[in-house]
């Protein structure tokens, strides 16, 4: 029998050609296109046929023996009688029916928002300026750490985290926050989105139904309806977030999730008549509000509110903390202040829920935040950010435009700028994409029926000499777009 | 008035000062015990009182006046008229009603099961042996990382993973597995329970079947639960994953996890009739098939039977890997081999499903590939098991016990011992357990009503000299156990 064919596609270069015979063989077994039953030369007369060695010839019928592909007896070596069937013979290449794809909530996670965060772009919001990240500082802690590093830190990481950052942290939030927490309340995370996932797996069940605010952060959004829970978008206020009475009789909340401190994306401060009403009705239906402070270390003006978390012992509160804005995200730690009465019990399942690890990272960062390094960091970008924003601003009164309102300068890395409604944000932030701005519209954070029309300008990555010359290209676009649209 | 037991209390030496006072004039406040309209002592007279300085009582005034708590006019500083719901108020000690607690599959995650992975006595399976691990190579190649980071490799990940690792790890499936893998198709994941919630997400619904071994990895059986998957466990024969016509009828699977090079945790090798006809049938269903391949990088016997991902152009078949084992298990990266008709969607969808990152850790995984320094560590690796296994072996048929046979043996880092029904598998464990050795049931691993009865031997972290002494240990338990069910 002729077999020349075998080897008569060019050979790939990475495979040894005995792993080229086999698969090519196998694959005409399993294709039928060498049929059950059929013997196959002895090895001397194949490798003779195909011009290699003997031993490359046996290696491959050896390996079809074992798998069960080829039946050896003494009246030589035939093709084996498999239970393939009809949908997977005939044919070496894909069939009729393609794959299955995507889950319905896997399609979710396709949305264009997804691609925001990899922006690098001027006024892509929420990106911290790394190059200002003491590189030497970190290492420093991190070859320390790896000097230091034992058979534990390698393995698994202990539920919760490594011990020494969990005591830095607690110390670290008693400080900064004014939080009287101890470190089995603090659960290391893999950023605010890890602790989003934690929250929704561990507090939540599936059909279960979680409020987020409306606008809001969309990847809070994916995240929790891909956990499988039912996402009510609650609308926002000048107070933060405003739910009706409607909203709690007919979607009463497992989980709430708020950012009080500094509302994403309109930088709303949530009021303290707000914050005590919406605690005490979130622990009247039972519900577990996700209190996400993703970025008040970048506060301005006057003292931080006091965070949701501290506001009564008996409050359903947990509190979500990030590193990638303060260090940086490729970093992925964050933590969570679990109330005490949870503590021990949500540490437990965060063992089987994820598999911690990064124990090293961890060390190095507890060593970074205990010898200063962290507060140091925190305050050097406190004052570029604040000169950003007042670039920012600055320039924006220098070149006017059509807003009709800019808030969200009270702490964080962006501006929300409101545009009045004959002006489509999404008109003009396309038009900033032509002009390489990464603007991103109010409405891509907005759900139905609910109308917000404005953007968001991140200024975190934009150094102040560079920053008029974005201001007027973002006019540029808006009078383009205001021209289209007239 | 006389508000001197606002200072009562000693004060917490990590706060200052004013913040002490604020805390406790909100406190107070809040549980009404300084009732509504309450005019309070001007800001010298308390400080007289207090004994403290007037800035400190001036500045904790102005905050409260700032989020609300405290009103101030001509008249002096009063005490607000807050809208606290009577759930709040009254109190500062938790209320009655206790916070509410995990969810239903919440609680799922406290299971014991959940504490073996941070075992680190003789016996714990799965546990790799890091003291090996060639800190000099890999520092180096973290520090080479470090040296070339950009702001890009601080930022989040590229959806996929660093292209580097993907290009360095398609190249290595290519030599080490014949997969003909494009660098699209990888995905890099936090480990395989990474790659466990991204294949539950994306391509399954809450609600949706998914097939899991019985006996099995408990920790799947959680990730997909947690996830909201309803979970079937198919039972496992000497071939593999044996469903039965009622299981394809009854609870067909849109997701169906297999461990084909070798079942975890009975160590049986899928045959190849198995697999074609699983693969057949999976397409047949339209279901998904997810291939954990964790520990084929230690085999044994002869050569590695070809994966389930390869078998088949037109298999919906993901391969999962990790460098839990082989390197080490606080790293938290695997990888997924995404068909390629799926994978650039796929790819797309885990920049949203997840946050990715550690850009820095993939270089360096990348560069430690394709220095060589990956398969030197393998082969070292390998050797070091396969004396291990053999010690066990030896010291297992020297000092000879009640088990009925013994599985496993061809791959991976433990051996499956069968124990006659007579010798409860718990019974015994608890007994090693009280010898220092954390030997698992097997029935821990089993979902009723099937029934097996064993353990599972780690020897991954025992070394050979001490090989012996362990297994004396275990016999002295099985014995004691064998005497209590006597």
């Amino acid at each position: 029998m002729d077999l020349t064919w075998l080897l008569a596609d060019p050979l790939p270069n990475a495979l040894p050609r005995q792993q080229v015979l086999y698969q090519r063989l196998r694959a005409a077994i399993l294709s039928a296109r060498l049929a059950p039953g059929t013997r196959l030369p002895a090895s001397r007369n194949l490798a003779t046929e195909l011009g290699i060695a003997r031993n490359t010839v046996l290696h491959a019928y050896e390996q079809l023996i074992a798998e069960g592909c080829l039946v050896a007896s003494r009246h030589g070596t035939r093709v084996a009688s498999l239970p393939v069937a009809p949908a997977l013979t005939g044919s070496g290449t894909p069939l009729g029916d393609p794959l299955p794809g995507l889950s319905q909530r896997g399609h979710l996670a396709l949305r264009p928002a997804a691609d925001s965060v990899r922006d690098t772009l001027p006024f892509a919001p929420g990106v911290p300026d790394v190059s200002a990240f003491p590189f030497r500082a970190w290492r420093g802690c991190l070859d320390r750490a790896w000097r230091e590093a034992t058979p534990r830190q390698l393995g698994y990481t202990a539920p919760g985290g490594e011990p020494a950052l969990r005591r830095a942290l607690a110390s670290y939030l008693s400080s900064a926050r004014g939080f009287a927490v101890q470190p089995e309340q603090v659960v290391i995370t893999a950023g605010t989105h890890g602790a989003f996932e934690l929250c929704a797996r561990l507090l939540a069940d599936a059909g279960d139904t979680v409020w987020l605010e409306n606008p809001g952060y969309p990847a809070a959004y994916t995240a929790f309806t891909l956990a499988g829970l039912e996402p009510w978008p609650v609308a926002v206020d000048g107070d933060g977030l405003a739910p009706t009475p409607a909203d709690w009789q007919h979607r009463p909340p497992r989980l709430i999730m708020v950012t009080p401190s500094h509302q994403y994306p309109t930088g709303a401060v949530m009021s303290l008549a707000r914050r005590l009403e919406l605690t005490a009705r979130a622990h009247e239906h039972r519900a577990w509000l996700l209190e996400d402070d993703y970025d008040s270390e970048f506060r301005r003006n006057g003292p931080a509110l006091p965070a949701l978390y501290g506001l009564h012992p008996a409050a359903p509160v947990l509190y979500a903390g990030t590193f990638s804005k303060t260090l940086y995200p490729a970093l992925r730690l964050g933590y969570l202040i679990v109330p005490r009465a949870l503590a021990d019990t949500f540490v437990r399942a965060t063992a089987e829920a994820t598999r911690p690890g990064h124990g090293i990272e961890q060390m190095a960062l507890a060593d970074f935040i205990e010898h200063g390094h962290y507060t140091t960091h925190l305050r050097r970008m406190r004052r570029r950010y604040a000169a950003r924003q007042q670039a920012l601003l600055a320039a924006l009164a220098r070149h006017p435009g059509a807003e009709t309102a800019i808030t969200g300068g009270d702490a964080g890395l962006h501006l929300t700028l409101w545009l009045p409604p004959d002006l489509d944000d999404r008109a003009v932030c396309a038009a900033a994409e032509t002009q390489g701005l990464a603007v991103r519209p109010l409405s891509r954070y907005t759900h139905p029926p609910r109308k917000c029309n404005g953007m968001l300008l991140g200024y975190g990555n934009i150094d102040v000499p560079h920053m008029d010359g974005a201001v007027r290209r973002l006019r540029l676009a808006m009078r383009h777009a205001a021209g289209h649209s007239a």
